[in-house]
């Protein structure tokens, strides 16, 4: 695997963020992630928390305007957050929306052509990128978290509860939590997996946990004034899976949040610190 | 004074986060302005410390990127970050230079046409801007700090060393510190306040330090990685200044560091309690 390309690089609270691209064979085309290394890093391998970002976004956002870099550097925890799709695969119509294609690779495999060639972000986020850090930064790659938010959080439930042996601890902040009965899931699935909803549960956090049994208590938060709770997100749903195969689940409804990343910041510590128990034992 | 007319709001730490825009007597046209409120600002007024941003900045920057909230709600701060200068006044030009004109008030009232009819952002950000945060906000105007990033940075070490005894602290992250003897603060500088250099004095931190005594400590932070740092920021002069006259200063250069918000990040928990044990007694 050749070295991934360091585009920036920023000392950040005594460690350091990198922003690198790569030749991606999964998607096909180059790939961008970023990475902060926490000072421990320097001394010994550290456990390794990844973080999917929403529709829209892309490897800088969760680093530029989430304040987890303390908090990283405090626990010992290297931080890697991936781009949201692939970019400029000369996809037609790929850059038109901004729920699907550009910026909204769903965290799934597309099974679908044209996307199918480029659009493989859950086989990239569990397996490439994993072999990628492991490789090239002092990962202890069996020491690994997953957390996002918004698709990023649906993205990172899918990932934890279909690899709950290689995921040792999942969180998610507003995730879309029943993809398959919002239009957001709707529009994505049918266009990157067909129109059989067979293939869709695959990609349904709130369809896995009935299947699934994950290890540790999932930790999840939702603001309460976030737009899109009642349409797109649908908590409750993924709530009531949980409760009925006895997963443990822990749910928080924060009072007046919306759906930004100023709710993200908020509660940032807390996530951190819920990985941490799981990956600094 | 009309209301501020509110923007948008988000909730924070406990607390709540504004953007807000107004019509400006001194600038002669809108202004924008961010404010956050602590949790501690529904039960009663407490204090304010202003945040002036540097080059290109808008009111958000600072808000979205320094992680500044968490340490507001901490400790029971109020902060208010004003945009860098007026902006759409109609000026020929006012867009064409990075370093001039909109995102580059410099902090300065403008005595030179067609500047002067706008761009007084020295008079704004020490009186017309308290005034209004006096009067719309839980404020205890007798509590109020300064501090700010490299041009921001030179804006608050000028307002604080002018106006000791309305801000009881100042610090500044790789503050433009020596203007008069860089290329930034001499093209603002000629073109803002015309050529002659002695009107220049009363916005440049290293010559005002020789007539003022600030009562209290100032704090600064440099990066020792900041691009800026040997042409543009010169923070040896105003040390020299200080030295000799005996103005008590805290440079520290923070190894590695550059001029980014990853690096403001780093070190706002500790510039907040700065202005904590001055403002909170």
């Amino acid at each position: 695997m050749t070295n991934p390309n360091l585009t920036s690089e920023y000392k950040s609270f005594g460690g350091k963020l990198g922003f690198y691209s790569h030749p991606s064979s999964t998607c096909n085309g180059e790939m961008r992630f970023a990475v902060y290394q926490p000072p421990q890093a320097t001394q010994k391998p550290v456990p390794v928390l990844y973080f999917l970002s929403g529709l829209a976004s892309t490897e800088e956002n969760f680093m530029i305007k989430a304040g987890a870099q303390q908090y990283a550097a405090k626990y010992g925890i290297m931080l890697v957050a991936p781009d949201t799709s692939p970019r400029n695969t000369g996809i037609p119509g790929e850059d038109d929306d901004s729920d699907f294609g550009t910026g909204a690779g769903f965290y799934v495999d597309a099974t679908v052509e044209p996307w199918a060639s480029h659009y493989r972000m859950y086989s990239y986020v569990v397996q490439e990128l994993p072999a990628l850090i492991a490789e090239h930064f002092p990962a202890q790659p069996d020491k690994q978290g997953i957390f996002g938010h918004s698709m990023g959080g649906h993205g990172a439930l899918v990932c934890a509860l279909r690899n709950p042996q290689q995921y040792k601890s999942v969180s998610a902040f507003a995730p879309i939590a029943a993809p398959m009965r919002c239009s957001w899931g709707e529009k994505a699935f049918s266009r990157y997996l067909g129109e059989d909803k067979e293939s869709w549960r695959a990609y349904d956090a709130s369809e896995l946990v009935r299947q699934t049994e994950y290890h540790s208590p999932i930790l999840i938060d939702q603001g309460t004034a976030d737009k899109f709770l009642s349409q797109q997100l649908l908590p409750e749903v993924f709530e009531q899976v949980c409760a009925a195969v006895n997963q443990p689940l822990n749910l928080r409804y924060q009072d007046g949040y919306d759906h930004s990343y100023y709710f993200i910041a908020s509660f940032i510590e807390d996530h951190i610190r819920h990985h941490a128990l799981s990956l600094t034992v």
